[in-house]
């Protein structure tokens, strides 16, 4: 294959070394857009099993040898090198540094000092001023975290704030996960909502301006706060800044044809966001529920066991009917030897646990509760 | 539930203690059977993640509750409790002893030379009294083990062997496993073939005489070497005892909808041997398939990838045709970043390996090669 | 023994259960104090390879027998019966639970909503009912927790929760952790510093009202934040409430010797406290370093490596000397096989990793920047 | 450094490859002997956790600058670029693949089949002529099973078999070992024994001619099975290869100080074999103790529990003297809260598990029973 086809650069990006000096790497390829639309940046695999966004990124770059690409675009894949290839038994450990236990997605960076000084400054500034001496200041304090840090930076830090920096020079971040197993589903900022009907996902969160160390939030919540901060002073700024986690379905497994799907409702965003031309994507025709973050809702196992899991992902589930039926055979014969495990009011089942057998206190379900339709 | 409706008892068997002194129980459920007939010994989640067979031990418990019971019955949920309870991450530790890396169905134990001894003895006994004989020897044996060990025993050889006490009183074993991703499959010594059509599975491997330390071999081996060490000296013997290992699908998934569908294939066959009668269990029509031990071969990843499973289960699947294909995001764009993988003779898929996620040299698929009908 | 010679009783208290039904249980340990004096809490190895503290107890409890016991002692080794007992290869999975990664002591409970109807309903009361109404109302906060939660508990909560129930019932609490590789230093509330000298520990952490889930937290900063909360109200409250995590050591290793001199440093304190009479314990004379938590630095290592901790714990390193050295065999011949690495300030290093293994930002050692002393 | 100084060559061997695509390579430092005296090759930290060897292979380096090499010298530090870099928790997963559970020092080959064909038709041929065919027909064999294996090879057969076939070029083998928590030790082909007294180490197991996958076995069983293939035609073949592993103490540590020392006790050897010359090492006096592999006896926990370790490595301990004391409190006060653990015979301990808690059957200690001086 020619890249200069259309335009592919490929860097790899080294982002930190092990015990053996082994040097952790991740590729980065980047398309230069043909005019000044609106960057994009996408990564995947952050959390090691979420694998699949690996194979969307794939086919986002096989379908964007036939479309014209307007703003520039940055694809990360394989975006965690050291979650990627730590296994324990059979399966891949997901979603935290095997020494510390911090979850990888939550060592992003914010600053909410850059803010103040930027509004007393530019009070009166125009939009695009503003725009670009802030995004010069993220660029800026997340590069300070990198280089001049005295005691040094955490493993996943090095690996979040090097992403973070490629990821604070687009206009909209998607960082592709999955569930552990799951239905597809979007984390959504409140303020964008209208932007999740363009994605073929039935299922959204909307997430408030609260920073908790993920992607998403450390890039859309300084804009959010700025944009805030102005209104507090009286100014009014539209910011066209959209990050999202999009969230793939099951952890674990690698489905190009299902990816080739899911690539194709990421274009459908992107064409509408302008960054994209000559494709003719269209939503799809969904009835498409939302609840909010505060909304959804994790339900932990009452009890030790091995679960049956029963509910189906994605549509209401009445109030009584089962979510599960728990099997315990060391009381068979002498106490009950099978639980049926419901909730008191109507719920979406949205993920479950990946394992069949949990302890007592173990993440059975993600339920939407409070839904509602977008 | 009245237990004694259907003259059930259970026992709970202590087979270790954890630091804290937490003691490693296994519970054990016993049927007295209302004549002489053949016994049984049916045990389940002897590896941690394979807990199927425990619903499938539901099942059988539910169902015998309408039948009638002729011979003992043994049935031993939960078999391994190190390994049912050992999380890392989301998944349960399936198939080795966290300490040790030694597999728990590796631990059986086997001794050749109570064979010699008996042939000498009883070469002209009769064959009940030679059984009797050598199923005590069998017995003092493994309790020798248990019991007499200065320099002790290992934590997983403590659980097998008193799992195996139990097994060796038995004439019929049957161990419930499951492989990682799988269909279902019947590890049947090649003497007792036979009896392989009286399950309600497609796929059978004939195992020879050779113990490698798991309970199938360590309750038939022994037999089978009698059996032959009387031949040598001319007297035919006829023992019937058989021992399989019921591999029940894929790990970490507890559906007790499935778990009847096996439970009924499990009563067909001793009902065709006679330990339980008042049903009406017949075998289904199906092809079956079986290969030799020697020529059920593990596949071993050519490359470090992420790998999209193809090859469906339990068809012979032409030479050439893919078994996956494997991505390489970091080869795009100057390398191959899909490659097909296949196999030039024809082979039928059994099981493949439980993540998307390969090292090269990880254990990708298990194929029958040189397969035959049964 | 005979138990009822020191008033000894003992409970086994059930705190959750495993995925074959195991259940989980902690020993409790208690005094019936002889008047009512202040009353006592201490636990050990929340951390599951933090074990040490088991062997203090059984120090403790072996002093306490030839003591006049005046406030009630509650005593709780092997807290968390998960950690115990988790084994990945041969060390013991330390720091939090194997499926979440989240630190098993961050997971108690604050509610700061709990606070200002008090000051508001009992501005002018007597302080000794003050402490009633505010302790009953901590416990009845805990319970409701533990008892009335539509969507379930955390493994890790339910056990702590249960835990932070008998905590709050003491007037003094004492946590007994350990470090990796470790001298032993002490966690303490700012407001309790000179208690710190009754320890003979030399290295005091001062830490601020500041909740982080930690247990010492818990059960300190709600009194903190009361006494500050009737402070604002121009009321001053003289609650004698103290909390501290003690750092025996090393993590990994049972020493009953050196938990002889642990224990007798704890009676030493509790003695001072008025806990306990009859023996003739006096401070050690030593140099005791504090350090503030802010000051409490982590260093992480710039680079991955092989690790030749060089700095000796618990005494101040001047600037530039080596805390270690990092073995890079793989840079031998063609550039640098060993690193020395330093800091530019004057440290106390307190403890360091638990492997020579690091990888580039793993935490390699802990130290306290701008000391004092006590 | 001028690496040419001491015709020191530096090569990077490719083993391997992860999910990521992120190769696994394996640094080779090669002198070239300035005469046809024994060759060498040394390898270092098959097992994740066994780093000490890298720092003796530094040291050796260090030392072979100022010495005159006469046979070829191959060093390989960090040879298991999975183990080295794979951690559980703050640990490093020492002794086995973690998908497989496999131990890396049981993966290495070996093909007895190579043997007849020479001693057929080689019976009266020169030494050297036999030497040089059965070196070649090893190193044939590794290349087939490593090129042209259909099914292909293990992730541990790769790299094991790509360290053999650099083993299998040398007269001398080396492989650089530690135990858990453990003094040093060495494992000596019977038949070598008299080459144990040039360590300086006071501890040797004699090992006999049976192969169990280790790189010690795999490149001296061959020879000793040739030699002895050859005897029974009444032919005397004097070859003289030699194989150790040695055992440099504890696992998770560095320290290049005792590294040097260990490093001269490996040139003393060598210079007794006359691969080097020019330094003038001399073997330390020391009583040297020695058992037979058969006597090398693996102590297993009588209990779960927590472990204060007593008996001191290395020197002879008295039948019932303890080897340790077994902390329970949860037996406090109703029970046995602190058990003595003793043998009834004499032996030497040599290593004892790496830590404090340990299941009912976990490998407490390792001793020479019936052991004697050299």
């Amino acid at each position: 294959m020619n890249m200069a086809d259309y335009q592919l650069t490929k860097d790899v990006m080294h982002v930190g070394e092990m015990a053996s000096g082994a040097k952790l790497t991740v590729p980065v390829y980047r398309f230069k857009g043909k005019s000044n639309a609106q960057s994009v940046y996408i990564q995947a695999n952050m959390h090691g099993a979420e694998v699949q966004g690996n194979a969307v990124i794939y086919q986002l770059l096989e379908q964007l040898r036939d479309l014209k690409i307007l703003g520039d675009i940055t694809l990360v894949p394989y975006a965690n090198p050291v979650g990627c290839n730590h296994k324990n038994g059979e399966y891949t450990l997901g979603r935290f540094d095997p020494i510390t236990g911090v979850n990888w997605n939550r060592m992003y960076h914010n600053n909410p000092e850059l803010i103040s000084p930027i509004v007393e400054q530019y009070l009166d500034a125009p939009a695009s001023d503003i725009e670009a001496v802030f995004k010069q200041a993220l660029l800026d304090d997340i590069t300070e975290q990198l280089d001049h840090n005295i005691f040094g930076l955490t493993t996943g830090q090095r690996i979040a704030y090097q992403l973070q920096k490629l990821a604070h020079q687009a206009d909209i971040v998607l960082d592709l996960h999955t569930g552990p197993i799951s239905s597809k589903h979007l984390y959504c900022p409140e303020y964008a909502k209208e932007s999740a009907s363009f994605f073929n996902i039935e299922h959204t969160l909307l997430i408030p301006n609260e920073f908790d160390g993920a992607l998403d939030e450390a890039t859309f919540c300084p804009w959010w706060s700025l944009t805030e901060a102005f209104a507090d002073k009286g100014r009014k700024l539209l910011l066209d800044k959209e990050s999202f986690t999009v969230e793939l379905g099951s952890q674990e497994q690698i489905d190009l044809d299902v990816a080739l799907v899911d690539a194709k409702s990421i274009l459908t965003y992107l064409q509408h966001k302008g960054v994209i031309a000559g494709g003719d994507f269209v939503p799809d025709v969904m009835t498409r529920y939302a609840c909010y973050l505060a909304d959804y809702k994790a339900f932990y196992s009452p009890m030790g066991g091995m679960v049956d899991y029963l509910a189906a992902f994605g549509k209401p589930l009445p109030a009584g009917e089962p979510l599960a039926r728990i099997l315990r055979m060391d009381n068979y014969g002498d106490g009950d030897a099978l639980h049926y495990i419901s909730l008191d009011k109507e719920v979406i089942p949205i993920l479950h646990f990946a394992s069949a057998s949990v302890n007592q206190g173990t993440e059975l379900y993600k339920v939407f509760s409070d839904f509602f339709e977008l």
